[in-house]
């Protein structure tokens, strides 16, 4: 999937440098369609919204098509009052210049530093650069322009056999925590789909965006989008490899974001199941994927399963130490390092070895019930202090 | 309240090096009173329960005096199974041949690794030792029997006029979390309380132990034990300066906790008034103290009030940004950074430089109602991910 990036046909990729991010890097990127695209769309559940995001839910609401998307990184344009609201529809109306589109079929996303208002005129500017010279046609260009903290970008593409395509970029490596995106994504396909497929889109994203954990911090701009333009002339429907391609994108987009989450040297799958109940199953995933001392355990490669049990212990589930089992898993390979309550009589060195490497699983058997959750999370190691503390980031 | 350590009357203090730290350190302490003592303790609320704990919940609730306490520190005896029961029982009677009591006046408590059975050999040999030799009389010596990756003993103590005193030793630096003690405290009196003043511990205890977090994480293991043996001859009710006493003892113990957090180089305290309930200030509390972008721009002294804010928003409670005002404040100092859903114009030089100072506060106005709530936290630096990050601590 990484190595190569088919163009879903109908789409046009602008990106341009404004001057939000510092250095030399782009940091705007428009996608414009050349016809209408059927929507979907998912944002932050967080109570404090970026103007962007209370934007672009008007125009979803709404239930019309969309042609363009336009991304800045580098300014969130989050907690900026009423002069973010002006600042984003500034940008709406730029942008439906270029793409000769009305304003409501363009959706705006943002991302940076919060509660610093949007350089706007330096973003208009770059809008007009782009209209006069910069149509890319890359998506690596497009997922380089919408990085922050990102390390590398994140695109993932798949061709179909039954001939359309569907390529998506991510951006996100801090305040990543799921309920709903967690970071920004669009995914654009030249596939027409039935709506039947449309409602199928957000358990994919419950299954992917929303299972990835970087430090529990949820943002206040996280949105995914899906725009299907049809350009290719395939009509699908639930018979069809769509849903299945599409999925594959959203977990190599996810599990990109959390791999390359702020310092993160490993990925690690938390996986719990035989809980009384599905929700006691994710509140104890979530207590291991955020707690600090079994993220620096990750990092160190410490097997110390006594903070796992006691994550488990606090995350308000029903949870009885007797009852469970604890395992490391890797390819196979499966060491079981707590029993019923208990140590199990493990290889130190094995579970060691096992830490060390870049992708494993913890698996924890509650032995209460058929309540299954399993969600991707990373470590905490020295690098993300040096990156979240230190002056503004 | 740091420079004069008092002996409440009637306690032989008794401390010895087992060998269950490394190095060359005491790691086991025995508070004896010459007569039965009044007690309260209040324990975790993890649903994974250290041996100890399960075995003084049964003490505490038979209502009957408590003569003796033993603290070991290096292994907490928690996830141990059977065995670990049987090791609790087999030092309450090694200390209940010490100090001739009935083997239902002791209490214990146990602090230091998850998981790994207590080598109870040593512990039996170290409280023989302490029979012929070690009565030290000092609650310096106390605390730091009791430390883990503590760097510096707990101690406060106070003689009031009216004729008693109060001495308590707490430890604690990681796995530090609300709800329920989250530590070991053992606080000694020799004032004999009324069953009234009996019954406002717990409340102390709520506004002091149970307002502290480091990394958010509830321990197995966290007890705190109030003693009182009557041996000044001193009888207290509602009337006496105790309560206000003992409020100043718990105060400064879990400040000092806070203050020792593991890496920890500032103590915050998080203050959120104007809540529609006190059940969302404490959410939104919680959500800042736990936050690791918080808690990184503390260490980091950077004024990045985005992260407090978006911290609020995912809290889970009733939040308007455009009502919220956030501050900085210290010593009659005050910055608002934040004002009804944007950035106030403040001085970014002069919040920086409060930051830096050791001991500040981050106080939050909803706007909405009269719920306030308060706790104190750290900062979470380089240091904790090298103690927390590196194999087995």
């Amino acid at each position: 999937m990484k190595e190569q990036i088919h163009s879903p046909a109908g789409f046009q990729l602008y990106t341009t440098q404004c001057g939000l991010k510092s250095g030399d890097q782009e940091d705007l990127a428009v996608i414009l369609s050349d016809r209408p695209c059927q929507v979907k769309a998912a944002f932050t559940t967080n109570k404090v919204k970026a103007a962007p995001v209370l934007y672009d839910q008007k125009i979803i609401q709404s239930a019309k098509p969309v042609r363009a998307v336009v991304i800045n990184a580098g300014n969130a344009n989050a907690c900026t009052g009423e002069i973010g609201m002006q600042h984003t529809r500034q940008m709406v109306n730029a942008v439906s210049s270029l793409g000769s589109t009305n304003p409501d079929e363009v959706l705006v996303l943002s991302t940076g530093v919060i509660g610093v208002p949007l350089p706007v005129d330096l973003v208009l500017a770059g809008i007009q650069k782009i209209s006069t010279s910069r149509n890319t046609q890359s998506w690596l260009d497009v997922a380089e322009a919408i990085m922050t903290t990102d390390t590398h970008p994140k695109v993932a593409s798949i061709r179909s056999p039954e001939g359309y395509a569907i390529t998506g970029v991510a951006k996100g490596a801090g305040m990543i925590s799921p309920n709903m995106a967690t970071m920004l994504s669009v995914i654009c396909t030249d596939a027409s789909l039935s709506s039947e497929m449309l409602q199928k889109i957000q358990d994919i994203w419950d299954l992917t965006f929303n299972r990835i954990v970087v430090d529990g911090d949820m943002s206040t701009n996280d949105t995914v989008v899906l725009l299907a333009n049809g350009a290719s002339g395939v009509e699908l429907d639930l018979e069809s490899d769509f849903l299945q391609n599409f999925s594959h994108i959203c977990t190599h987009l996810a599990k990109s974001i959390v791999k390359d989450g702020e310092g993160a040297t490993k990925l690690v799958t938390i996986s719990v199941q035989g809980a009384q109940h599905l929700a006691d199953a994710e509140k104890i995933s979530r207590a291991i994927a955020t707690s600090p001392l079994c993220k620096t355990a990750f990092y160190g490669a410490d097997p110390n399963w006594g903070r796992i049990i006691c994550a488990a212990g606090y995350a308000g589930a029903t949870f009885v130490p007797e009852r469970a089992n604890l395992y490391l898993k890797k390819n196979g390979q499966t060491i079981l390092l707590f029993e019923k309550g208990q140590a199990a009589p493990y290889n130190e060195a094995e579970a060691i070895e096992l830490m060390q490497s870049e992708s494993w699983e913890i698996s924890l058997d509650l032995g209460l019930g058929r309540g299954d959750f399993w969600l991707w999370t990373c470590d905490l190691s020295h690098e993300y202090v040096t990156i979240n503390g230190h002056y503004r980031t």
